[in-house]
């Protein structure tokens, strides 16, 4: 577990989207950018309900977090003025929850940050959640707005 | 090496960061957000002149690279409207160059794409260069404008 600054705390909820990576059993990497939320000290990501390659159980992420659980998430916000540049880097364990409490807990914390959610019955589908607990974090840059 | 589509290619070329993903010898995925030029076919990255958390070749991606030269590279567009997000994911092997023709090429691409570098002189300074030859390419979502 990790305690993020108040200043990093803020970029994090600020942000709209992360980058996940993953690794798989041949050691490449793989990065999808990723909806999140940040609260008490865990990132959780969902497979949602735009359309995927293929069923969430076989999608390349969850293959990955399978065979090995070390994931990473950067958030960073992109400007042409590069004095604004800054990130959040996170890295962790993955975990992959679609029952219990803390699932339909993460849900209801993902629908308030995207309204895109409601719409999308998250845990009616029964979608599973990618639960990461951070045992890293380093911020790089101008975080503050 | 791959062969985008004209959608790809337009896409690629049209935005202004990647984020780049290496992998360490424990099988734990690094990510960080890059300026990046295509041409040819290949990937190129500066080790430009923002500060830094190390001497080029001690930073993670460096060391990561010399020891697995797996990589993968994410170019993603955010919207709040979901049916315009779309990105374009690669994976491949990367080098690092920093002499030669290709290398002063790349220079010249990437300052062509990024007025900042023209102040910096990346050249002079003798940053290294990471080139990715991409093996696999996939695209998903809405690439065009």
């Amino acid at each position: 577990m990790v305690k993020p600054t108040t200043q990093e705390l803020e970029f994090i909820n600020s942000c709209r989207v992360g980058r996940l990576a993953t690794v798989d059993e041949e050691r490449r990497p793989h990065l999808i950018p990723v909806c999140y939320v940040f609260s008490g000290g865990i990132f959780y990501t969902p497979i949602d309900n735009k359309p995927k390659r293929a069923k969430p159980s076989r999608l390349k992420r969850m293959r990955n977090i399978s065979a090995n659980p070390n994931v990473a998430v950067v958030i960073d916000r992109w400007s042409e003025d590069w004095e604004r540049l800054g990130y959040v880097f996170v890295s962790g364990r993955a975990d992959i929850i679609s029952t219990g409490g803390e699932y339909r807990r993460s849900l209801g914390l993902l629908e308030a940050k995207y309204p895109q959610y409601e719409r999308m019955n998250l845990g009616g589908l029964g979608l599973p959640v990618i639960k990461i607990v951070p045992d890293r974090l380093v911020s790089w840059g101008a975080l503050g707005g």
